[in-house]
């Protein structure tokens, strides 16, 4: 049984994948949130909650230092610290400007409830302000005009439900702007949704250009005042800027500084993100772990221990490898780089052993040990890290609670994988993230998706399964309710467009 | 045809009496709000909305000043002035602190929607700080400790919603605290409830006493600051104060600055409060009406139009009026001076003739304008001012629509009464409010209630009358949805604790 204390700044969990449906009212805030208290509630055992910033993690001496951030009179120093055996870091991340100039003063963001819910007043102002009298048409031009950085599925997806909000809603309401109005997405790569297959990229785009979205590719922000933004033409190299009422930043993501100066503590002082190892251990940190976005997995390279492989695998030691001592040891690599498999896929060869052939196709009986080196010299290249989503983070999440519930059992049964550079086997199987797919909507119910089994799915169809998949990966069954009865409403009655 | 401009810092209408619900997520903040545009779409004719505080009006040139009160970088200059050939001010009012020093920095009022979204978060704010670890108990104890200032519909509203909130929702998320929260009403007058009928009131004060909510009766609030209240018992002089963790302020009407401005202009500025006649034309100032809780209807003494009025009727010039001359001008003095027949009401006079019985209960053929006077004398005491809620508003709203509808009709055949001290009839009928009682629910589904004709209501069915009255008084179809899909949520699943 443990003892469990949870302390976050915010008293709920949001379900952040439906942010840009909040943005505007499609879904209403409250219906995407659920309070950390009605979660823990129906969790037996001992859990406590503290609604509190965590402002520095010692490492040494184990404890959190927190502090309430609510600001209003109320009594009590709200400063404390929880001592830990086990931490959990789960804090996610923060918005990276890349230090461009003005971002943070002039633009709006997509990371938490508060930022969806300020767009959603924010674009609400531009169309009070473009139509009010005494206005030049260009003055009402400029407060009409939408400008998105970054082509990733948040700003798409964003780019997407504000061209339905004004296409659906809101040209009924401002009839005499509706013609001023512009949305101009900014991507600094080739293509928007670069991370999803081809298919999908140019689908999305193709929508879009028929929408009248402006999709600016290959474009960098290099600042943002009050009432323009500066880009640079990758190709060209020319700076130029376009005036805007509202700007939304949806990219890039950075590190907190709660985890920044951890970092220094343990000395991870120099990378840009917090390193655990596959079982999101923190690396240079007894009993600390990291989820989701403030950290990332750093895979071992199979290259590093390619000695120590070879010479557990020869099991004779006669200095090579036959094609049994390899296949005997082949499940335990496969675990613990996963690297292989992927690589195996990707070279299109059917079985491990394919990688015994030599140049001209036919297998070697046996390898030494320049041999395998040469033969797995490739397949470091294969890892990847993973995406900063709620599905790894949820996996994580998931994963992490399983081993701390079968610590005792697998003390004395450990189900890893063999240890190649020491003995016996690892206490837990590394993490391994599942990819169910992922969407990405783009208006007019329609949406496109990457589907297990590298399917591709787009169209009127992939909007409902999305409906359907988003409806029930919901926290709680009040909120699943609220979500499927926001989207009715909306269906009736459109969206709302009040400046609360 | 009228060409409509409709001006208003908000661009959306709300339902104000249920703002209290809104307070604790009984029901949520964008169900009782409808946006200005949805609701003028509807209409017919050529209505605009500007979304912008009017700053000035200015009588003389017949113009209003206005300006966008939109605080983000958008372009454009936004002040602008429009002009008027009517001028409906409906502004409504301001809280009133009387001046008592501290109120404005350190408590929450109800007067709009966003007062009652800041009430949540601050009600939520304070569960969190006072659970939180290494506060001692007085200091949780403090953090729990709501007081309400105002023992009207509002703060007893609020003041029972409150409660509800902790027994059927905080009580089970917040259980190590829950002994620790107390409720104080600090009312100025004898009993809570005073403008209801009696045994409203007393049945109001005993359901709040088996609650445990403290009512402070006869207690004036001298000061507020950050961390305490302090107040005067009225009966014994003595001031004392007591900590707080939040404070709302819920009693007393004020005037806006620019009303205020306005009144100085045409010659009202020693007035508390706007003063219009029975057409609710404001006063001392053409083409000017005020409805709401913005201005009050001054109305007209029937004693300083006793003579115009006994001359009028004294049809045969002898200097005396008989009954029959009298009746003949009864109907125009009741509708011009409706304070006649709330008198005969109070007075328990069957019929106007009873006014011309001598003192032994006789009747008198004939009186003199001495006689006439004694016998009216005591009328004017019934005048009584229009109580500042949305039903009176509502119904102001209705009947100057009316009037400008008939405003050619009504010039050659004037409906209105006769006119006692000039030529003909008035043009339209003086606005004439008729209440149809008034609702105080009072928590654990549980509400009081005046009906028409002096029915005294009270108890679970009066809530479940007041859910049915309040469903139906929605301005739309869809805030009316809203609403019952929020009390339906409630009961199924609660109030949301979330502090956003």
């Amino acid at each position: 049984m443990y003892d469990v204390q949870v302390v976050s700044p915010l008293n709920y969990f949001a379900f952040t994948p439906l942010l840009p449906s909040v943005t505007c009212g499609t879904v209403e805030a409250r219906s995407i949130v659920e309070p950390v208290r009605n979660i823990i509630k129906k969790r037996k055992g001992e859990i406590q909650f503290w609604e509190a910033e965590c402002i520095k993690l010692d490492a040494k001496n184990k404890q959190v230092i927190c502090r309430s951030n609510i600001n209003n009179n109320l009594v009590g120093n709200g400063e404390f610290h929880l001592e830990y055996d086990y931490l959990v870091m789960a804090v996610g991340a923060q918005v990276n400007t890349f230090n461009t100039p003005g971002v943070l003063e002039n633009c709006y963001f997509l990371k938490e409830v508060e930022d969806a819910q300020k767009i959603r007043r924010g674009v609400i102002d531009c169309f009070e302000k473009a139509i009010l009298p005494g206005l030049t048409e260009e003055e009402r031009r400029t407060n009409l005009h939408f400008v998105i950085v970054g082509g990733g599925p948040t700003g798409v997806e964003f780019a997407a439900e504000l061209h339905d909000y004004f296409q659906e809603d809101l040209v009924n309401l401002y009839p005499s702007v509706k013609d001023l109005v512009k949305i101009t997405l900014i991507q600094s790569g080739d293509h928007i949704l670069n991370m999803f297959d081809e298919r999908i990229s140019s689908f999305a785009e193709q929508k879009f250009t028929r929408d009248g979205i402006d999709v600016q590719t290959g474009c960098r922000v290099v600042s943002v005042s009050d009432k323009e933004i500066s880009m640079k033409m990758k190709s060209k190299g020319e700076v130029f800027s376009i005036p805007h009422g509202l700007v939304v930043w949806s990219t890039g993501v950075g590190t907190r500084p709660v985890v920044k100066d951890f970092m220094e503590q343990i000395g991870q002082g120099k990378r840009r993100i917090l390193a655990t190892d596959e079982w999101l251990r923190v690396k240079g940190c007894e009993d600390v772990y990291a989820i989701g976005d403030c950290a990332t997995i750093d895979q071992r390279k199979i290259m590093e221990d390619i000695a120590s492989i070879f010479e557990a695998a020869d099991v004779d030691k006669s200095g090579t490898l036959t094609i049994k001592e390899f296949k005997d040891v082949m499940d335990d690599i496969i675990i613990r780089y996963p690297q292989v498999e992927l690589y195996l896929k990707n070279q299109h060869l059917g079985d491990v052993t394919d990688l015994f052939k030599d140049s001209e196709g036919n297998y070697r009986p046996e390898v030494d040990i320049e041999q395998f080196k040469l033969a797995l010299s490739h397949v470091d290249s294969q890892t990847k890290n993973l995406p900063a989503t709620a599905q790894v983070a949820a996996q994580q999440g998931t994963y992490l609670s399983r081993c701390f519930n079968r610590r005792n059992e697998c003390k004395n049964n450990p189900e890893g994988p063999r240890r190649f550079r020491g003995r016996g086997h690892h206490q837990f199987l590394p993490f391994q993230y599942k990819h169910f797919g992922q969407f990405a909507p783009l208006g007019g119910e329609q949406a496109a998706a990457e589907l297990p089994g590298d399917w591709v799915s787009m169209g009127h169809s992939t909007q409902w399964l999305w409906y359907s998949v988003y409806a029930s990966k919901q926290v709680s069954w009040r909120t699943r309710v609220l979500v499927v009865s926001d989207w009715t409403r909306r269906f009736i009655f459109g969206r709302d467009s009040s400046g609360i």
